[in-house]
């Protein structure tokens, strides 16, 4: 393949940035600040990193005007370097060829639509009445299960599955190892054993949402399970049925969100984190790593639960103390009295 | 497809239910109160959604008899009407076809036995020595290795890999990306490296077991891993080796549980809970969501561990408290020992 | 197939034990103390089993010269009797048989270098530039991305997936539904929507690793996701970008590590724990189960977070407790104040 190489002054051209220094630079690729060399370029944008901007050897760097004094190298300023610095960075990826026309070792049912100009990896399996949009890329594996929609420009990079009443929207990116639409987990309990209820409902992905490898999302038990536009979601992470994911949010690996929860927009979630079910969380909510939200959340800010790590000795004799917490606060309150008393 | 459709007093005699109302009505589907349509059955079970029943337009309501005053509609009264209204949606699910014989581009090896009357989907192997009996159903992608037996009626939707000694009962249903029969995590510490131990026993999953998208099971290191009947494990949920679940034990998404541990019959296990290896857990114990158990229990009953959500900046100033527990139920008995010293 | 059989005397040979009793007997297999029968041989490792070496039914017992006196059957003499069993257990093992050669179902691109004495199974799918070196296994329906290495003698057990820039070292044990070099979870956020941060890293895992069942470890951003030999990782184990995991470190089921975090060698991570990103683990270091990382470690030790399990009343009330731990605090300082004041 033939190497991908921009001037710094194209690159300036095509993002609306600033130079300083040499514009005829070449730039090949992209690096860290102590990684980078002199036909990469870098960036700088958490401020722990200035000490690194000093000595890299990086062929450019973007940057914000306040750094300019301390940059060795060609700059390119930005408002936010780490937005400039996703989309230069895009230029330089490459992805795997992915020519149109369904690989012969496909399996592609006859009731299925498929589009010329989609591509159908190796040993993918499209069931009846499965659509797939002009210019979807399937990878190697995938199953496209009946009637199920993946919307223009969407990839499935390789082993997604989508089982029933699924539909993606546009350019969404499913890692390998996803599951959507697998039955949600509703069970009525009948006397002495469980009866399962059937999942009639479906999935809906909007445009530009991201799914993590291994992620699973349910299908819903009467109405669907709606991700909204841009939602991005980690690995390992599980969607239960009738959940409701408003758009721009963002789950970190391994959360969860129980059955017919319903998050706002551009919320956070942290890594497995969990939300119980049937809960409400309002927009622009945070909630930190390995929380377990237990009521629903009307106003945005940051949410916590957990207890801070120690050397387990220390930790152990705390942990013992937090079984009797209860009576301590009486005794502290019954100590109170005694005195007020006096 | 023909649509699917009942009359209301079919319903009714065939699950041995009360019609109040115009039993000639006729069900072509199920929906919730709120959006259910004249041709559709609905459901009260959770009081809560009283509100919701008296302004349905839904065309019958399974319920209790003591919300028949508030039913604008035909009603059908069930003792259990969460039971009733699963075993009536049943009617209406309507399951991919799934006809006898083995596609053609499944892999299946000579000495493998598969019923005439089991359906083998596309891209699925079978190895050495594996057995599928009549009924069965393997969606896309599915694994059968060597020497595994899936049992008459079982569904493994797709993409489901049993790995090796693994017995699966009649009418077992698993998600696609389960994983059943790999190694048990077990290793040896030798001076400097791990050796592992080989994995030498199977699994046994019981009757009218379900088990979720992207679970593992891992077969035992010299006995089994043992599933009873009707056990229901959500997604993502681990079992690790020699693990024994009792009968309709069900577990939530991304439950956990450690090697040779031994959970009781009728056990329910939160989300994202996990036990510890070897521990016990009677017959009929909850284990509420995130929570973990680090010794066993004997009695029924419900048991939690975590602490409260809270807003980020009042629980950093708690959780750091948390940290001199032990020093603070020292400080307290001092003052009361002063106390009674006086 | 043609069972395996050892005499005792063969076995303190091979592995330089020290037989006491009869070692012309015969050992076809191995068992549990409570479970071995005459012709198989088991072990006595943990004290708490001692009781059972006094009944067993055991061909032949590995265990510690301090239990001789105890044992009522050959016994085998070692230091370390669990490590010489792991030893002794690993010959009775049978693998699926794995020919060298393409499966005919197989898709292997014309620029793919697959050994001769590779063996990769049905359904299969090897990708532009991948390399499968000499003796490595690949079971059914796993794929090998553009220009990832399979080092030699590395086994996939089946369904396992290497996105791209991956390397394997030599004997790399991959289990089912494991995903490895999915694109890392980077993101910039532009106003108001999200933009992607490319991956342009890789993945490299050195000799001797052991990779859960649906495991998933991303590729590094900029520079290469790292797990030195010998790291053990159980099922649904999550490793996100630019991870460093040192030499022979363990980490059991559903462990999670966050992006950049930098795990010391001999660490142990227990089951479902969690380490934030972008901190450093010494050497070392144990994290008991479900406890959360939330500051580098410097020193070796064990460390803990949580808080006990308990009836879920008694919990309830502690726990509503724990959010006024502040409060408490300050209200027994002011005692002890006043009591100081006095």
């Amino acid at each position: 393949m033939d190497p991908i190489h921009y001037s710094v002054a194209e690159l300036a051209e095509r993002f609306g940035l600033e130079v300083r220094g040499d514009g005829a630079r070449m730039v090949s690729g992209v690096g860290t600040l102590a990684g980078a060399n002199a036909s990469e370029l870098s960036f700088l944008s958490n401020g722990k990193y200035t000490a690194q901007l000093l000595s890299t050897r990086a062929g450019a760097v973007v940057l914000r005007e306040e750094n300019l004094a301390d940059c060795p190298t060609t700059a390119l300023v930005a408002k936010d370097p780490y937005v400039t610095y996703a989309r230069i960075a895009a230029l330089f990826e490459r992805l795997p060829a992915a020519p149109a026309g369904v690989h012969p070792s496909a399996v592609v049912a006859a009731s299925a639509r498929v589009s010329p100009g989609a591509s159908i990896g190796p040993c993918c399996v499209i069931e009846a009445d499965a659509v797939v949009e002009d210019g979807a890329v399937l990878g190697p594996h995938c199953m496209i299960g009946e009637g199920c929609v993946v919307g223009a420009q969407s990839r499935l990079v390789a082993r997604v599955t989508l089982v029933t009443r699924v539909t993606l929207g546009r350019r969404v990116l499913v890692h390998p190892g996803a599951v959507i639409g697998s039955d949600g987990f509703g069970l009525a309990f009948d006397t002495d054993h469980w009866i399962k209820l059937p999942q009639l409902g479906g999935v809906r992905i909007g445009d530009d949402c991201e799914i993590g490898a291994n992620t699973t999302i349910d299908r819903g038990a009467l109405e669907d399970t709606v991700l909204e536009e841009d939602v991005r979601l980690d690995n390992q992470i599980q969607i239960a049925h009738n959940v409701h994911v408003g758009a721009h949010t963002a789950m970190a690996g391994c959360a969860a969100v129980a059955g017919s929860a319903k998050i706002g927009r551009y919320c956070m979630i942290g890594g497995n984190a969990g939300v119980l079910g049937h809960l409400e969380l309002a927009d622009r909510v945070t909630i930190t790593a390995k929380s377990l939200v237990t009521h629903s959340i009307r106003e945005p800010g940051e949410y916590s639960s957990g207890v801070p790590l120690q050397d387990n000795r220390l930790w152990r004799r705390n942990a013992a103390r937090f079984k009797h917490l209860d009576e301590y606060a009486r005794r502290l309150a019954a100590l109170e009295k005694d005195k007020s008393d006096d």
